[in-house]
């Protein structure tokens, strides 16, 4: 799938470590899937049959040369993972240095979770000869199973040993749950007169109610900026970005900021912070854009435009409503035009506006466009072009609300066979 | 699957006829499923692949032998039918004699909406001579497509000539769409020291976000009773009913009181009005459930009993999050134990609780009951009873909150392959 391009930023390689000053690995240290139940024959036998894919890189480490200004925003979940609490606790200073990650086990939901959290981040620290208060600790994969510590603990040695400059691609193998593709994105750009690099890693599907698929992002940078106006970007940034699902109890999007590209420190909402806020959509956007079409067993990109509503919030709940939309979702896979059901989720979304001013239009990414939708009324539209259009791997729908000039875009995937075999399969 | 049993009220045949003085009729007048846009090649060969399925009784007539206290309830979308703010207008009066229905196109989204539906009103109006404002109307089926009425006209004269007492089922296939099974319950009660019956037919799926799935309920009793106290022990009743996922444009549920029982009438809250409501709360629990569990592509049924809430909406809303997941719904199907997504359910609810006082038990409908979840957490379990229980048609959810006395039950059904087969597939 294509990036968006956007003026002032350049594409490039190296994710996590594309920023001068971090270093990465990933290991497999060997979290086995075992459910917390007696383990009878069936429970043994799905466990040998488990995919190849399950076979990989489990524990991730990202390293600062020095300490970083860093912020971080949480699930909203009420259930929050005990990594989520740990590494509140550890960053409430706005300094971090290491993020040590684990996939295959959320730790959440147990008794013994914010000791083994605790745990992860001392292990990190006294094998770096960090502070253990400087480490950030994030965890994904199975909800209410314990987790063995030992494996970790085991592996230190060789995740710290095997640290590099260029370690992105381990460290990403080792966040990944159910993800089928690798999702980072770097970008360089100005600020300040220096040139500043951000870029990270992100795991997750977007899909219908993605309760359990938890969402970890992971953003590094050379730029010097204040951890109160990196939380500033970032709240700003996530509102813009939206993806269809739901929150689930480890989401956590953090960045680090090491300040080695030599700028002068962005301390207030200033020219040059708007330069950083820009990079970070950049690089947030076509995140969003990679998370939703890697959806569980998806095959196409919905993109969803409203404009013309009386606040933003308004467009991002209608924008949400159609992305989220199982049955818009399902006629996507299916090639087919019914311009009933994106009126209908229109009509269910939890926004108010005057839909007898209602315009629809669908589009590709080449330039078909047509018009399904007028004041409120499905209108008559070629099939032969509807047909071309959903042909395609990025469907957009266009909304107009005829009601002012608030905007938002949210992304989603269609809804396939391949969805519910994944979600159905055993103790995914 | 087996009715539940309430106190006070027998399950009797008959549906929307099981009452004394109601007739009505089904037939098929051909209601052509054709795409609004072009008829090129590929669209003529899909209109003559629909399913025979779709070839079936497609428009529907109840009809009172005398004036009808009536009430009802619509849609919360935005988005309305046509034939809603017809019947709307029509029962203003608390007064009916009459339903028409039909499938296969909603008549909504359509610049001529209203004048179609108007039209079906005067139609059968004209051919059963009452008047028009006595006639209620309802559609189901494609939205934004312009009704045909000849169709329509052209039936009346068979519709009304096939009017009986026993037609009960030739209306409920004429208002079926993607039901696979027919849905229709009734049942005598006692009131005022007479023999009343309340019965009455429903066609929709339970499903994630059934938006196009219109659900349509006619029930009829010849209980003298107010269309005030009708009103009244409607909302009672639905909100203690809940079905998985989201509001059509076109749903609609229509009570119909005959008063040919000859019990005093019932014009306020009192013994009476209870004993009414208890019997519509037994007619609409059981084809709440038929509902779910007809979900499109459905194989279980899920029961999620919450109790301990602090009130009953939070109760309700933490009920239909869990039926409403679509992880829960996919591991129903896989037949896995992933209390973890309970809890993730639970937890983005919007719905006010301390998740650390949470209970989580599974039980089937034959007495089998584990605990998944204790105090917020995972706990251990027997995979072994876990599989019996995932076993059985119906799976039983219970969370107590440990909060209060709210309670609330909400039904849904699990997610298959077939559910995107049939959303999927062209135009349904």
């Amino acid at each position: 799938m294509k990036l968006v391009q956007l003026q002032n930023v350049t594409f490039i390689e190296g994710g996590v470590c594309a920023a001068k000053g971090f270093r990465a690995n990933g290991v497999q240290c060997g979290l086995a899937h075992k459910p917390l139940g007696e383990m009878d024959e069936a429970n043994a036998a799905a466990n040998n049959a488990l995919p190849s894919a399950k076979k990989k890189n489990d524990l991730a480490l990202i390293v600062a040369d020095n300490d970083c200004n860093v912020a971080a925003v949480y699930t909203t979940n009420k259930v929050k993972g005990a990594p989520i609490i740990v590494t509140k606790e550890h960053i409430k200073d706005g300094k971090a240095r290491a993020v040590i990650v684990n996939s295959v086990n959320a730790n959440t939901c147990n008794p013994d979770g914010v000791e083994k959290a605790t745990k992860m981040c001392q292990l990190a620290a006294n094998t770096l000869g960090i502070d253990e208060n400087d480490v950030v600790v994030a965890s994904t994969g199975v909800i209410g199973q314990v987790l063995p510590i030992e494996p970790i603990a085991n592996a230190m040695d060789e995740l710290a040993g095997g640290l590099a400059y260029d370690g992105n691609k381990k460290a990403l193998e080792a966040i990944m749950t159910t993800d089928t593709r690798e999702k980072e994105i770097a970008v360089k750009f100005e600020m300040g007169g220096k040139n500043c690099t951000l870029g990270g890693m992100l795991k997750g599907s977007g899909m219908i109610h993605p309760n359990m698929a938890t969402t970890l992002t992971f953003l590094t940078t050379d730029a010097d900026i204040s951890s109160e106006m990196i939380q500033a970007a970032l709240v700003d940034t996530l509102n813009r970005v939206s993806v269809d699902g739901d929150t689930s109890t480890n989401d956590m999007v953090l960045i680090m900021a090491s300040g080695a590209a030599g700028n002068s420190p962005v301390t207030s909402k200033d020219a040059e912070y708007a330069k950083f806020k820009h990079a970070l959509y950049a690089v947030m956007m076509n995140l969003a854009r990679l998370m939703a079409r890697d959806g569980e067993g998806a095959t196409k990109l919905i993109e969803c435009a409203v404009r013309g509503a009386e606040t933003g919030e308004i467009a991002e709940k209608v924008a949400k409503s159609i992305v989220g939309s199982s049955l818009i979702k399902a006629m996507i896979f299916g090639e087919d035009a019914n311009a009933g059901r994106i009126f209908c989720a229109l009509g269910y979304s939890d926004a108010d506006f005057d839909i007898s001013n209602v315009d629809v239009e669908m589009a590709s990414d080449n330039g078909l466009v047509i018009q399904l939708g007028h004041k409120g009324n499905v209108v008559e539209f070629s099939e032969a072009i509807a047909k071309k259009i959903l042909k395609e791997e990025e469907i957009k729908i266009l909304v107009s609300l005829g009601n002012g000039e608030g905007k938002a875009i949210a992304w989603g995937c269609d809804l396939t066979y391949d969805y519910v075999k994944i979600n159905g399969d055993y103790r995914s």
